[in-house]
């Protein structure tokens, strides 16, 4: 059924790659079992996800450290900074006292991403020596020596007047874009915010027209805070998906209920064609030959920030949802959740943060293809970075040792096949490459793509979204016409 | 005599900061055995550098690997690429029949640093997997999972027309500027010079401006092309000052013969004044209260590529050996040697590769100032790095951690004492800083510096630089008149 695919697994220190014991007979039985139960029987996309509550007791979340058997998070334990229930009316008073720092909306992402523990070791927004070692190494160094990956400056930018406000201050108080207080950052360090350093290091380049750049890094202030991050409860956006955004402690929770002997995880910010769903299942396929009996596949779609251009996230994860409906991709084997994330579009040095990122959510593959993380240079008509230099960076990438790295092959329209396959130079003019840009244009255009490059329900939802963007573009164009 | 001075010994792990025991057995016996000893009655500067023969036999580097029992090069053993006496004829004859790469001068340089063990254990130009882990983790990993440190890209540039004429052979034979076979360079990988990303992820800035940018990279073509060096025999300017290019080899065999129980190096590219001095001597005196029974200073100035404005090399080396003569700093526990490689004044990176290098040379502390490989920023007013960055990244610098770092506060003239001395920030008004620029404006207008500054006689050295300086402007100057 599904074209071969050559998969390189890729492990410096030649680490086992096959799978322990399991406690499951045998996979069939494990399926029969996971079948029957009821939970799995509604939408198949959010019955396999683990539903927390709205708002998960962090009693729970700190009594019970959930460690996944397949790989320890960086650091050796899950960094968990919301207040204990009990110390909430406390912690508030104390917030309430300090001076302030108001968070941008991107603040408030990496807020969840470092309460949850996505960051791990990471306690807070980085110190100036956190942050030179991120920017030089890629890495911080641990008090042990050890080293683990951080390839991304996770920061906190305040201007002038608030530095001021802030005086001799060892800590602040952070209030969200509403005016709502979110949290404390304890024993802080002020330090220069020299822009063009962190975007040349960060980046590769310091051309304009970079989405982070331009909207988070030049509006921001010429300062950084850093310190230890305390959560007054945990962030949630309501806005319909929060039931998605597992942290990696739930879905920890939820790889070791499900007994999974192996996790692959699969970043994306696309809607999902069958050239992906190839290259996922043909990576369980072959994770089944090595010996595993129960990979789960973590389908794992960035939730932050996004370049304006791309599908946002509330309609990525309806076509998500349609790809599992149709069966494109087994809902009994996989688990989509939100990585809560802004993206940077920093290329190699960001595929390492995505990379880290899921080994703290227990995911012990990583599957990573052409240019991850990449996009076209801003100013020249070329690729921003070299599509292999992603994967070859991470293969080769400090503190990312205990993680398997999954490379794949491009995939692309066979038009012979008429259907996704990996694409095979041999004969290179059968295959039709379809670019995010030229998918979008299929559906603004109202075009179908050839058959078989994505489910015809999840396509639906995408050009329903282009639909609703037009008739929003043309209402507006008459209210100015109008006006 | 000497300002108190607060030397923090910075070293990750806690490594062995002590000596160890010594077959000598007491300092002062020590003294008397190399007082007596007629080779140091000579030029003072001179007679402390062991003094090669102009080609060291290559049968002798290679038959009698030196290991200086204070630290171990990177990757274990020195690197020496020069081709046996034996095999000459025959590489020779190999290397003419092969396809041609011409070598600039800075290239030469290079040949000259990889071929002689200060990249250790890097064989050779780096290819792109090295390249890789240099600009994106400063690091390089070896086989065995260590890590070295490897912060500049040392790398080969060649243009479309010459990447077009190697076409496919495996290995090329390496020429220099006037027509000279230098080398081979084997198992080639040629792959893309983004110079963009080199540029930014180096500098962390790509402003116009930057020397080594100007006048290195952006004349280079798009190709780089990396391999393992062979060097045909071992490289030589023949400026006069050969006998002070003391490969790590030769340095270790020195500190050895001189049974250093401690080295430590001090990197320069500026005529010595007396606050360097002072902070050199302060030194010493601070390892031999640590215990150390006959620390050694390598005073080690840079010899390759410096910026338009810096003093040339052969200056530099007269007014060191009028310091040491003058006795500000003592020619019996000083060794001067020039250290080979180019300048890219890449601050907190660059410094890296400082420190690394002198690993290789056998020194076990490196002495960091303000400020290290730093310069004003090409387009703005202010230093392109924050003055702290560079001894806090050396201090924190994967693949350094055998090395002990001595940081130093900055001296100034204390117009209160009349010399140089720590600024004492506690009474800033009295201190003077003089500039690299500043002295060189003095020395330009034929001014004297405040009295001690510098030793007189160093002082001097400057002086007769600037003045035929300008007599040579002024005969151009003429000469264009004429004409």
């Amino acid at each position: 059924m599904y074209l071969s695919m050559k998969l390189h697994v890729t492990n410096h220190l030649n680490l086992k790659l096959y799978p322990q014991t399991s406690e499951i007979s045998s996979y069939a039985d494990y399926k029969t079992k996971i079948r029957t139960n009821p939970i799995y029987r509604r939408n198949p996309l959010i019955s396999k996800a683990y539903k927390p509550t709205m708002h998960v007791s962090s009693s729970f979340s700190s009594c019970c450290p959930v460690k996944s058997s397949l790989i320890d998070p960086d650091g050796g334990a899950l960094v968990d900074l919301v207040v204990p229930e009990s110390e909430r009316v406390k912690k508030t008073l104390e917030a309430e006292a300090l001076p302030k720092v108001r968070l941008t909306k991107i603040d408030i992402e990496w807020v969840l991403v470092i309460s949850e523990g996505w960051a791990s070791p990471l306690r807070g927004f980085m110190r100036e020596n956190e942050y030179l070692q991120s920017l030089h190494f890629s890495c911080l160094r641990m008090e042990d020596g050890s080293v683990v990956n951080m390839s991304l400056p996770i920061v906190l930018a305040i201007d002038d007047e608030t530095k001021e406000r802030i005086g001799s201050s060892p800590k602040v108080g952070l209030v969200g874009p509403n005016g709502d207080l979110v949290g404390i950052l304890q024993s802080i360090e002020i330090y220069k915010h020299n822009k063009e350093e962190r975007i040349a290091r960060t980046w590769g380049t310091t051309a304009p027209g970079l989405p982070y750049v331009e909207e988070v890094i030049n509006p921001a202030g010429n300062w950084l805070v850093g310190g230890d991050l305390e959560v007054l409860s945990p962030i949630k956006y309501n806005d319909g998906l929060d039931h998605y955004r597992l942290s990696p402690q739930q879905l920890r929770k939820e790889f070791d209920r499900r007994q999974a002997d192996a996790v692959f995880a699969f970043q994306l910010r696309n809607p999902v064609h069958n050239g992906h769903a190839l290259l996922m299942n043909d990576t369980r396929r072959r994770l089944l030959e090595m010996g595993y009996k129960n990979p789960i596949l973590l389908l794992h779609p960035l939730g932050g920030f996004t370049k304006a251009d791309d599908v946002p996230l509330d309609v990525r994860m309806e076509q998500h949802s349609k790809v599992l409906e149709d069966g494109v991709l087994d809902p009994e084997t996989t688990i989509v959740a939100i990585f809560p994330s802004p993206m940077h579009y920093a290329g190699p040095t960001e595929v390492q943060w995505h990379a880290k990122a899921r080994i703290n959510a227990g995911a012990n593959f990583y599957i990573v293809g052409r240019d991850p993380a990449g996009m076209g240079h801003p100013t020249e008509k070329r690729d921003l970075y070299d599509p292999d230099h992603g994967k070859r960076v991470l293969s080769m990438a400090l503190g990312l040792e205990k993680l398997n790295i999954l490379p794949f092959r491009v995939a692309a329209y066979d038009t012979v096949d008429k259907k996704m396959a990996f694409f095979d130079p041999s004969r290179a003019k059968d295959f039709l490459f379809i670019s995010g840009t030229k998918m979008r244009t299929y559906a603004r255009n109202g075009e179908n793509p050839p058959d078989g490059f994505m489910c015809p329900s999840g396509w639906k939802v995408l050009v329903k979204y282009y639909e609703s963007l037009q008739a929003e573009e043309a209402s507006l164009q008459q209210a100015v016409l109008t006006t």
